[in-house]
């Protein structure tokens, strides 16, 4: 089926417009072009017009209310660089705008496989005179550095002039709303703009960060084609202030039309030492190549990725298309080089301000690690390069050893000004931890744990022990630390974050051990300090961590304290009080039994063989009943867990809860960005939940089940230099090894050779 | 023997300075003036030239570096109003400067029985001419809006001119200090100068807090008198931009003299309607009576003060010395009228903004319910009249019913920043309520727990009930707060706050029972709604209240998980890492067995019949040796329990080391204003400690003990309408019944008549 996703509506209300502004906007891991109207929106309504590019950044303060010692008090933000987008249409005098005249078409398009956004309109000036308008836009994938807009527009019904307008603003600024704690509570100048000059038809710009210095040089080319008879009278363009403004006059004959093709190229000190000498260079690149040679390489490019990660659901046409956008939304979102990662929002807009989270490792990875093993090892290599940024946070926080990577950032420094969900998170440690390792299993690329996932894997299992201690009983146990779950934080010992952390270190010594039996530890043990001594008390806190359960109930608690609290009726709580964090002191939800999203849960996915399938039945139906999924990441895991565990109605109600979040903007934010760590969650719970795949050291298993309203499904995904593609059905499931050696996996618990014929097909399971 | 403090020192160094401006500064309990240099200091040296009215406040935003739900964004913040100090002393052209020329002897002089500030120096021009300077300053406690300056210039050596420029700058900023998250990080222009204008002798400045809008009117006259044949040539007050000036010149023979009496008098819209006709008519009426009047006046007062309070130490005039001085500071800092309270610098200086705490009922209280009941039932009179704002504050946390006290504010509203280690700490409302009971207690007046206790203690006793609640085994629990003790921050069943919860309960219960009996409690079940069922409910819950209490230890935990946590190393702590608050991250602090101050051992104080004597004593000495004392509310404390221990040397150590806190500045920052709290601590220490004084619903009981290098040592005390005077010495403690009827009290748990006699002698005990 075709990978197109389209929205129509005529009426002008600007609500739909900002949420189509993150739906149809384009990215391709460099640079995010939201999905604005080129003429922009109707005064008074809200629009969030920015183009931004991974890892660009500038440093504004953050005020502490108390300054307490160590409080973090500036923090990274990812800039609007320039607005390239506007491109305004005069119809004989009379200027393009959806709420005047009349709107008789306006649909917006994005289709996946050529990797473009089209937006058609058929407009009726006041006059009656009728123009249609399509606007095509990509951000390539072939030169990330460029953005394009062809702008259409044709006489329907008249002759006449059309004057198109486009202009070239590099004087910009951020959103911001200080009623959410989200989003960036004050609108900053950040950017100046040093420079900015015509150059033919191209304006160039550069601007730079106030206070972290980094350049950005955004540069525009301009080129107008008459088709039909139409004719252009002139051209130019000229720098009117800090803004590069091209006027395009054509004489347009009935039926005719002319075509605004707006080449945007952008280039940053981060990645260039003279960013606009780059600009130029690729815009020339580009001219020679025209841009139909970038159309054609971007849908190859999609090819290449559907061709690895292709998903096909039968019998939901609605999943099918949430699924497919989920996926596309990834690929958009996730950098395409070293010097970036993925953030929240990846760069569909300025929620979270363009930081990166544990979300990228813990709900994005396992879906690049399946389908695309190269990008997941550049975005875990950049996570490494912050490494040092991680020891020197532990060491604010008071640790005398190992790393404590940020819980919000940019390039590797802490950009939590409330440390009581975020630094306090120690979590995302081992998050990152389990994402190295969790690559290795996948792909067998030990290598990589030499270069990096080694150093990683010793840093965070330093700050455990540095972090914890021995109890009483013998029990390895780990203070004050938050946990995912944001309403209950600074506890001791998160069931969650000791289990991990459990992982954390065994994974430590398996990976020593598996370089120096293949010899690939060289002087590492030298150079990293690493002593027998050290591994062996790495094993002895594994062994001995504190694993909360409560016999009573048969279940793990969340935390050592949490069962002692009152439950929170959630029954008796008004709808129009959820989100809880955005109606409710957070010192009162730390109080209840009130979870905004999976934490126990969550471990039973990552960590299922600590416990006994009775223990997590029972806590997930317990946990199920306090949990708000305030936070876009909880559906996803309750859907996995649910079919890990056998509950197939629930796992299929939060799956659709999960895969339609943005799409219907059910978490009503979806405007300032869309949801990554959900579309990966998302993902999972078809692969990991439905499919019950799991990628462990002893190979690859899998325990389908068939959501009832499905006829049948179909994934691929790569393992260890494999491509191998799953189909199910109602009656079976047919496992097919595209490429790669013999591979022997289970399914249904039993063991299935996938030699010689290379596809078997086995027999559903109730 | 006199109340006098000196200090010498003819170094101009200006750390001394600084320290003396919060050590010589003078107050009445409404207007604070530092003790700042007339002239100035040498530029690049610190100092906070402030003049202060209590409770005159403007309104600043605190922002959040992530702003959650109901996070307080604003803060109330005491104003510098105007500097009406400076006089400039010019000698035939030179300007007088300790840094110039010849200081020949500087001498400051505190005064506590006149109750004023004389500053004497002997300087010598570079041209060898030496000038004699006094300056007498007072604030006046018979006309609260009175600072007076008397300031007199002697030629020594010469004949000559002498120019006296006396300013009256209401165009002020506050003090900042952006390293010290105990001082404002951001000095801001909050009072805006209204008009300024020249009246005759006066300069009369109007001034407005630009959020608040709170308006301040400075009055300031001048008199310029001559002696022993000096001849004032000209004098003038003129108006220069926003500043009014006075200069006066004046021909000096040798040996003669002149004198500038500068009378500042200050008003302000919280207590007046028109703060500038106020000034002008006290003014009119100061003149009229003249300052000498004054003078008396202050003396008058101080004898009346010291009557109620003397203390004298035998043997330790150093200790004397310090115990008068603490007593004379909180005198200085009490309000004294309902429109404030006792901030926890006092009127000394700036630190802490002028913000009134739980210092206030617990730490000083417990002086003025002792020595004058009706300044303490002012005090709480005013804590009452913030009722509401509690109701509010107690909402904003989500709570459904009760009050919740603000942790730091002026007119009520919660202005702490960190809600961690601020709107946690629960545990003021109980402080509050005991302050209640306490005053009840020791006065008899069952009317004002009429007119406000009994509110106060059943709206803090509906918190405890909507906060806590009743877990498996029946106990009824309070979850997430922060009790006293700072380093260890939301946390379930901090012993104080429970215990002090406890007694709360119980008190409200009493005090009910008591205006029933005593025919005084009228409608005030229907007014305040409370029913029998509610009372009932409060009785339950004191009588199940959770003391945690560690079988293995013997010992009350600070908490539930307190003890499950490694001990922080003191001994390993380099000694400038103290205070650790400046050192080390918070998280990092609560994660150890580590404690700011005394916690459970405060509870042994107020609350010591939970325990018995040996669970107290081990846990004292568990506690003692995890406690850095990092804040002065810790000495005193761990001083009082001590000597009801029987540990008499650490008694004495501890009292000694909160005694001279401000004197000798041991926790560096008495710059920025002195430690009521510990000063009233500090008189604890000797009365309720050493003296064993206790005041319960059966009486007054006594069980003196005296420090070893003490002769002996004397106090007396107001108990129901009784003033006593108890005396001890090696061998014995006389007490006798100064004023009022007879009366029964316990010494050494013997029952001693004072009638007939009214005065007894007991042998001390050992």
């Amino acid at each position: 089926m075709k990978k197109i996703f389209t929205r129509s509506s005529v009426d002008p209300g600007a609500k739909e417009n900002f949420l189509n502004e993150t739906l149809f906007h384009n990215a391709n891991g460099y640079i995010g072009v939201r999905g604005c109207l080129e003429e922009g929106v109707p005064n008074g309504t809200d629009t969030m017009r920015g183009i931004y590019i991974n890892g660009f950044y500038d440093i504004i303060p953050m005020k502490q209310a108390e300054m307490l010692c160590n409080f973090v008090d500036k923090k990274e933000t990812m800039l609007n660089i320039a607005d390239t987008m506007t491109v305004n249409c005069v119809v004989d005098g009379e200027i393009f705008d959806i709420l005047t005249g009349l709107v008789i078409k306006h649909t917006r398009t994005l289709d996946m496989e050529k990797g473009i956004t089209k937006r058609e309109v058929v407009w009726e000036a006041p006059s009656g005179k009728q123009i249609e308008i399509t606007s095509v836009r990509m951000t390539s994938f072939e030169m990330l550095s460029l953005f394009s807009i062809e702008y259409t527009v044709k006489a329907l019904n008249f002759e006449g002039d059309v004057r198109l307008i486009s202009v070239h603003n590099p004087d910009v600024t951020n959103y911001s709303d200080p009623s959410d704690p989200r989003l960036a509570a004050e609108s900053m100048r950040n950017l100046d703009v040093k420079d900015i000059y015509a150059d033919g038809e191209s304006s160039i710009a550069i601007a730079q960060a106030r206070t972290s210095g980094l350049r950005v040089c955004s540069l525009v080319h301009h080129a107008l084609t008459a088709h039909d008879g139409a004719a252009v009278r002139s051209n130019a363009t000229e720098i009117l202030g800090k803004q590069g403004v091209y006027t395009g006059n054509v004489h347009l004959g009935k039926g005719s039309s002319v075509t605004l093709e707006k080449l945007c190229l952008f280039s940053d000190s981060v990645r260039a030492r003279e960013p606009a000498g780059r600009a130029v260079r690729e815009l020339d690149t580009v001219l020679s190549n025209g841009l139909p040679y970038y159309y054609k390489k971007q849908e190859a490019y999609l090819k290449e990725f559907w061709s690895n990660c292709e998903m096909e659901i039968d019998g939901d046409d609605d999943m099918q298309n949430a699924v497919i956008f989920n996926m596309y939304e990834l690929l958009q979102s996730a950098a395409k080089d070293s010097h970036a990662s993925i953030a929240a929002k990846g760069l569909s807009g300025e929620g979270y301000e363009g930081h990166y989270f544990w979300d990228t490792e813990t709900f994005i990875l396992p879906f690049f690690t399946l389908t695309n093993p190269a990008l997941s090892k550049m975005l875990l290599r950049y996570r490494y390069s912050t490494l040092d940024k991680a020891r020197e946070n532990a060491g604010l926080l008071g640790h005398k050893k190992g790393a404590l990577f940020p819980w919000r950032t940019i390039t590797g420094t802490e950009c939590s000004g409330y440390f009581v969900s975020g630094s306090a998170a120690y979590h995302i440690n081992a998050d990152i931890a389990y994402a190295f390792v969790n690559y290795y299993i996948t792909t067998g690329d030990l290598a990589f744990m030499r270069e990096a996932g080694m150093e990683v894997l010793l840093e965070t299992s330093r700050l455990w022990m540095d972090l914890g201690c021995y109890n009483e009983n013998g029990d390895f146990v780990l203070n004050v630390v938050t946990g995912p779950d944001e309403y209950t934080c600074m506890v001791n010992n998160n069931y969650y974050t000791n289990v991990a952390a459990k992982y954390n270190l065994c994974w430590t010594l398996k990976i020593h051990r598996l370089l120096r039996e293949a010899g690939l530890l060289g002087d590492l043990d030298e150079h990293l300090g690493i002593t027998d001594e050290e591994l062996a008390g790495f094993g002895r806190a594994a062994e001995a961590m504190l694993l909360p359960y409560d016999e009573h109930l048969g279940i793990n608690p969340q935390d050592d304290s949490f069962l002692s609290k009152p439950v929170w009726d959630l029954a008796k709580t008004p709808k129009d009080h959820f989100p809880l964090l955005l109606h409710y002191h957070p010192l009162h939800l730390y109080r209840y039994q009130v979870c905004k999203q999976a934490d126990t849960v969550l471990a039973y996915f990552m960590f299922e063989n600590e416990q006994s399938r009775d223990v997590m039945i029972r806590s997930y139906e317990y946990y199920e009943k306090i949990t708000t999924h305030d936070s876009s990441l909880s559906t996803c895991v309750f859907s996995i867990v649910a079919s890990r565990l056998g509950l197939k109605e629930k796992a299929y109600a939060y799956f659709g809860d999960s895969a339609k979040l943005d799409l219907l903007n059910t978490h009503s934010n979806s405007m300032h960005g869309i949801h990554t760590a959900n579309m990966g969650g998302c993902y999972m719970a078809i692969v990991n939940g439905f499919a019950g795949l799991r990628v462990t050291e002893e190979g690859i298993s899998l325990a389908p089940s068939l959501p009832k309203d499905w006829n049948g499904y179909k994934f691929k995904f790569v393992y260890r230099g494999r491509l191998l593609k799953v189909a199910i059905d109602k009656e079976a499931v047919t496992i097919t090894l595209l490429a790669g050696d013999d591979l022997t996996i289970r399914v249904f618990g039993k063991w299935v050779g996938l030699e010689g014929k290379r596809e078997k097909r086995i027999q559903m399971e109730e």
